[in-house]
């Protein structure tokens, strides 16, 4: 099982709870800005339906974390300052070209950043497990995954452009999720080593879903 | 007492439940927009978590009155197809020329219209206080109103601006309002009167909130 032992690996590293909160409670607060921008440039009702809800549903996990930073005596604000530059200009650099693209970034950079983020929230002493499980939560990806699927069926062209898209996003949002492990601490690289293997898969999982080659 | 007379004389219009609802749905939607670009255009992350928070609380608001379009077996996104060309329209007019037109904007046209609409929801016979209690919800506008005196007291100018802006804001959002009430039936003017002298005060009162002549 070697699920188990990844998430012992990066359990293990044991990052300050402070820090790993206030990064994911930023890369949420990214992420809701990706999606609103989404269903603000919607082309129809229904999808800007859906990507409201997702937004939403985003803006929920954001908040969940926010609290946990003020019920730990912490400013928001001031926990997530370190985060906005290097997390902005990440967001710029996925934004992508056009309104599928940047669908099909909010699907697959939000898949492996919440993947990443929860397995690592996991190791938290206090409390724990709750967040790991905010930060995994319900963030609308099926009705991006089905209106990609659409968009692909009727335009073929789209699926190639999104592959490529699907595979120069990949190592941007590794680096982000780099960003958040301690990089002193002795065997830091052969420990993060597996991890960053499995996120691979399930990204190339992802682009399955979408039909795309990883 | 005035106001019990004028809503009355509102609510006496009885328009279409539906349409109601639907042009409703659509307003928060598009205020939950402006102030999703709003946060993602904000200066510092104070100010970005207070907008984000407004535009949760907005669309929330949203949420519920598509959730009561769904109750009344309509698609919300077949309903709300006849407001978007207009509203999309209305809100590019009233979009403002930077950050600051932008939340006096939303203050602005979101209190006008928000007061309207949960005057004329009122009269729908079917769960009306409910829904007009649902669009006077809370939107997070102590919070603009509290980031504007700021950003005003540190620059005096912006008050001046910010002035003609609002005044400039009126016609067209009373035009939105109006849009929404049938222009068919007898006295229908003469019953509207005294509504738009009570919305134009409201908005005199918002105006002294944040400092400013209307």
């Amino acid at each position: 099982m070697p699920q188990t032992i990844d998430r012992v690996s990066i359990e293990a590293l044991r990052p300050d709870p402070v820090k790993v909160i206030a990064q994911a409670a930023y890369l949420e607060l990214s992420e809701f800005e990706a999606l609103s921008r989404a269903a603000s440039a919607a082309p129809d009702l229904r999808a800007k339906e859906a990507l409201s809800n997702a937004a939403g549903l985003v803006l929920a996990k954001h908040r969940a974390l926010t609290a946990e930073l003020r019920r730990r005596g912490v400013e928001p604000a001031e926990a997530m300052a370190p985060y906005r530059e290097p997390i902005d200009a990440f967001a710029v650099m996925v934004a992508g070209a056009d309104w599928y693209e940047a669908l099909a970034s909010i699907y697959l950079t939000s898949g492996l950043l919440d993947d990443f983020f929860s397995r690592l929230a996991a190791g938290i002493e206090d409390g724990g497990a709750k967040l790991s499980a905010v930060i995994a939560g319900e963030n609308g990806a099926e009705a991006i995954v089905d209106m990609l699927a659409d968009a692909m069926a009727e335009n073929p062209k789209l699926g190639s452009r999104l592959a490529v898209w699907g595979r120069r996003l990949v190592g941007d949002t590794l680096l982000v999720a780099r960003s958040a492990l301690p990089q002193t601490q002795p065997n830091a690289e052969h420990r993060i080593e597996p991890v960053l293997t499995e996120l691979m898969a399930e990204h190339t999982r992802r682009m399955d879903r979408l039909g795309l080659t990883a």
